[in-house]
């Protein structure tokens, strides 16, 4: 652990979709603008219209820029469905929904991939392009697939989670693509000097794994002087959003599903954040903890969570 | 030339856009199902927002589909535009019109192309989408790009078209790519199995030379017995749509467009369709003539001319 934090140091925050995004909101209304960079999974991208989606980078652009809808999580907001529409009546793919506003952002991501620019770039210009103050990074710029097993065979991530809505029994994950992929000299350079990381509020098996799985990131977040601390995705037993808690029933953790979480994590966490509904978990962790109200509605609530989050981040420094 | 057409003999066009699409709409409603193949240009083709753009191939798709926009004469009818709205307050480029519908169409081409199938079949596809009865033929499979060789300097087709809307003088073309380009099967057989070839009332330079670079294929439409006719582009010395009669001046030809552009097609025409505004032309040329009326507004107007052209290609035939 480094010295005492000062207020504008770099902040890593890990992320996936919806919770992580809303949490990382929090982040950048508390901290400095600048201070803030998340680094954010890839595990769940995949070629759609033969466009490359990335669904929890755009969730977290657009949560940080303010623009995303706020009913669903994900997408734009205000958003029209013309393209969809002309795509489903031509008899093309429309399962998966990207709206007219979203997919002139794919447009430009398109555009710059096939420009040879890397994700990491691409990136960069587009939270730029939405007036994004905080950096955001791609875990990798190789595609990493992350494909589930389950009692129906193996289904590739976005077949899982939108097509059959996480239906079939859950047994395990391969990130197809990580063991060859590289740690990008900007997500290497932001765990070396971050002062806090914080390993956000998302699914520890789909979302975080998939980032800690490029090699050589896991090590560098264990080797950090910075305080590392994760926001359970878990309020009472359930998941504030997405699969989580029923995957891990289908693993066989039925109970205790905070302890679960941060033995999964193992020696890479100083300190945990529960919710107040799994207040009785508190005394089963060995680590410090930080028992709170963590669900996130409006901004307000966010940035209190944020703000707490932080704080017990630089009391494991000062302690 | 070969023995009487029959009616449900295959006719093959070759064409540009507006003035293409339009001529061979009325073709299609004239001919039997099936019977009409069109040759479409591609050296207008480009990347756009990392999209393989085919201007020439979706104004004819739309047009033979009855799905055109009949006031620009390209894109799609009741057109919405909120990518395209979307794209340019991100500040990507919004200099190429193109709309929502038109852009599922593009989604799909992408798709497909990026899966491995040709510009042959991927067209074919679109066409059965689109419920179009005629084939449509790109011109070859392998990129070419019109350069167009200016007194500002050497501009992509685009840049030159749309950009800087023909405003530079013309001083002549490359067809990049042409000379490695393939005959495509499809279009091989149509040539040497039509009945008809129609050269139709497009830029000879811009639209039909392109068509016509691709190794092997002027070679068979000259060899062809069917009657090779082409359908002027110019009406009363000025061009119904586009720059011909721009670029014509340009190249030092003010007077006698018609008899130019017949020069222009040299040994190819066994026939020549010229406007009545130009009626005063047809005594120079020493080939076959029909002089009508060849200015197209509404469907009956293509299916009339369409008929003319027919009944005159045949008369060559039988004569």
């Amino acid at each position: 652990m480094a010295s005492k934090l000062a207020n504008s140091s770099p902040v890593a925050a890990l992320a996936g979709g919806v919770g992580g995004a809303k949490f990382a909101t929090g982040l950048q209304e508390t901290l400095p603008p600048g201070a803030l960079t998340v680094i954010v999974n890839t595990g769940d991208d995949f070629e759609h219209w033969g466009l490359t989606i990335c669904p929890d980078i755009d969730t977290v652009l657009y949560g940080l820029a303010g623009v995303n809808n706020p009913q669903t999580g994900w997408g734009r907001d205000r958003e029209t469905w013309d393209v969809l529409a002309e795509i489903e009546r031509l008899g093309g793919e429309a399962w998966f929904r990207l709206g007219d506003k979203d997919l002139a952002l794919h447009l430009l991501r398109n555009q710059w991939l096939k420009a040879g620019a890397n994700l990491t770039l691409v990136t960069d210009r587009l939270r730029r392009k939405l007036d994004v103050p905080s950096r955001v990074l791609p875990m990798c710029n190789e595609p990493v697939r992350t494909l589930v097993h389950t009692d129906e065979g193996d289904l590739p991530f976005q077949d899982y989670f939108v097509r059959r809505r996480c239906e079939p029994a859950f047994r395990g994950l391969t990130f197809v693509g990580a063991a060859k992929a590289t740690l990008t000299p900007e997500v290497a350079e932001l765990l070396r000097a971050a002062a806090q990381i914080i390993i956000c509020p998302s699914n520890p098996y789909l979302s975080v794994d998939p980032i800690l799985s490029v090699p050589g990131l896991r090590q560098l977040v264990r080797d950090s002087d910075a305080p590392v601390v994760a926001v359970s995705p878990i309020v009472g037993g359930r998941a504030v959003k997405g699969p989580v808690a029923k995957m891990m029933r289908e693993m066989g953790h039925l109970n205790h599903l905070p302890l679960t979480i941060v033995e999964h994590y193992g020696d890479l966490l100083d300190g945990f954040v529960l919710d107040r509904q799994d207040r009785a978990e508190e005394s089963r962790l060995t680590l410090p903890a930080l028992t709170t109200d963590t669900i996130m509605t409006g901004l307000s609530s966010k940035q209190r969570l944020a703000a707490e989050v932080l704080q017990f981040g630089r009391s494991l420094i000062d302690g």
